[in-house]
């Protein structure tokens, strides 16, 4: 059975629905939002979409949490001609393990993203021009703020799961920390509590090579695409830190694009593996704003679930909901070292923690790839969260 | 004993001794260097230094041969107001593990390099101007042929050792597999016998920083400095690969240059790992070329000690000397695992191959700190193979 292969006829599948995304704004001046800066900040645009129905008590939402260059736009197609449905629709759909006959699935695109939700893409009030590099910094937190705001609207007040990996991840821990009674469940995959100096310094190097490309004008680029050899680069860097040594010795080894001997020497020769990253770098461009890469990042370095929760330790021994983290054993951007530590420390806090390691050579970016081996896992967990729920 | 401890007084140290660089000249047209690629190169000037002396039948020569931004200069001072020693005195000088009141010590500048042998920065006898990135692709080999040149030119026909780490420990195993019957022992040092992709990338992507700058302006800017803010932020990844996660958590942690609250979510604000990798990166550029950055990482890109030897495996088999494999536990840029792989490979083929590990949290960069670890370790091993050549 292949990732790919089709779901069984008759139960439909997500891949071939057509989702259509929402917008909803609140933060409306006089009352903006206040970021954990304190910076005022509206109206807000945030843009979502939900897959299947919320029962009458409105107990059956989960809500799903989106990486770096990830959107709303989880599960099915926006338009039939899509090429591809949203990124976790092997895991969204009927009779998958967030199974949309039964659950109301969320998702909503990260604040200070650029798929619609306020950004720094987005008209900046006071000036009628895009904000770009005037977008304030705002946190981690601040995107799982946002989100309550979302669910209120929504009228839900509590949420059955959440749900994410990497920058996803990071605010599954946040909601678990800011909203602790919030939730039942909380799946935390290839992510970490904090991030470390050495992740932090990945960031700061894909910051700078943007900033380094002349077309990024000091974030002043729009209409423009901006820096696109500066993003590409940045990207590049990326897809490294997201796979592993392993994978891209299995898949491309030492093999070059041209690969007649008497190419070997020439300069503009390239390694397959050049050759791949360079057509991600490009692929990132066409569908992504450097602005907004630069301040995601900014974000992903403030978090810290322990700021304003008396510490990494005494976070995590807040968290109440059962928590289910998932690492991935190839993943050296976001160890599993890190998730077996917090599920630690949250156990002799008498928390609900256990860990799951995913076993693939894929990297930090298994829990995009791995369906196969993360579905009966994955549907385990929400199947015990919805029975303990009378669900 | 900290590894900046003076040496006992009366027995000299490297440290205080002032050497002197020296150039050997040879590839006079019309007798080019041949490179591998077939183009010719000449004439090429070799910069090296020694320490000790010759003996007289000619059997205590050892070659040192360095790292990427390393250069000629391992021991001694070139002037009494040097801050510092050459990159390795701490392990050349007398009564040190490279004992030069026993052996007779070689370094040069390779191939390619910027400190004097013959590069991207030296005049194009062709153009009277500068190489840029007109200077040819070279390879690994390339670099160790020259050296070939250098030790013939010395009136030496067999090496006692040939040692280093990192594109140093590259052309350890080059000299093994293209003159196996020139010298007793080879030290790779963190080194592999093979570029895995995931090292092409780093490469890939340091280049395409420097390349991205406007000011490297396609290699053409001397006598300028040329790319600084590119090459400062190629330096800045090429150190993220060069030490752990472990040390920048031990030596960075999350602590911010400005710490207090309120600057916390202001965007100038760095971390202190973002403050050192930028100061790391402003080092460099005082002291190295952008172009000869750029052409030497391809070097490396093309380093397989398989190619013109049958494959790898036979190209290990073919090795002839006593074979001293350092790996570095902490290393995640050239993993401990291909050096015990390649030990293990010698091995089989009735080769003498040892490996030892470095327990350091330094990262890959270990084999330029843990000198204290370090010493008896090269110690024994250069006394072992002094003994069996009755020195």
């Amino acid at each position: 059975m292949s990732n790919k292969s089709p779901y069984s006829p008759g139960t439909g599948t997500y891949g071939e629905v057509i989702t259509q995304p929402r917008i909803f704004t609140f933060g409306q001046p006089p009352n903006e939002f206040v970021l954990e800066s304190g910076q005022r900040l509206g109206p807000i645009d945030i843009v979502y979409e939900t897959y299947g129905t919320l029962n009458a008590d409105r107990s059956n939402a989960i809500l799903i949490v989106h990486a770096l260059t990830m959107d709303h736009h989880a599960a099915g197609k926006n338009a039939p001609a899509d090429k591809a449905p949203g990124w976790w629709d092997d895991l969204i759909g009927p009779g998958k393990p967030f199974d949309t006959n039964r659950f109301y699935m969320i998702c909503s695109n990260v604040l200070g993203g650029c798929r619609g939700t306020t950004g720094p893409t987005s008209l900046n009030p006071t000036t009628g021009k895009p904000f770009g590099m005037d977008f304030p910094v705002y946190t981690i937190k601040d995107m799982v703020r946002v989100q309550r705001e979302l669910i209120r609207h929504l009228g839900i007040d509590h949420l059955l799961l959440v749900a994410g990996g990497s920058m996803g991840g990071m605010q599954v821990l946040e909601w678990g920390v800011t909203f602790p009674e919030m939730m039942d469940g909380l799946m935390p995959i290839a992510t970490s509590g904090r991030m470390t100096a050495q992740n932090i310094a990945f960031n700061e190097i894909m910051r700078q090579t943007i900033m380094l490309d002349p077309a990024w004008n000091r974030g002043d680029y729009y209409p423009g695409t901006g820096p696109a050899a500066g993003l590409s680069i940045a990207r590049m860097l990326g897809m490294v830190t997201y796979r592993s040594d392993e994978l891209f010795t299995a898949r491309f080894g030492r093999r070059m694009t041209n690969h007649y001997p008497e190419a070997y020497y020439n300069f503009e020769n390239r390694f397959e593996i050049e050759s791949y990253l360079h057509y991600q770098g490009e692929k990132l461009v066409e569908r992504f704003d450097a602005n907004t890469y630069i301040l995601l990042c900014k974000a992903m370095d403030l978090h810290d679930i322990g700021r304003g929760h008396g510490g990494y330790e005494a976070a995590l021994a807040s968290i109440q909901a059962q928590t289910y983290f998932i690492g991935v054993d190839s993943d050296w951007l976001y160890p599993p070292l890190y998730m077996v530590e917090m599920a630690e420390i949250m156990k002799k806090a008498k928390g609900q923690a256990e860990y799951w390691e995913l076993k693939s050579p894929h990297g930090h970016d298994a829990f995009l790839i791995e369906f196969e081996k993360m579905r009966p896992v994955v549907a385990s967990y929400v199947q015990e969260l919805a029975r303990k729920r009378g669900l």
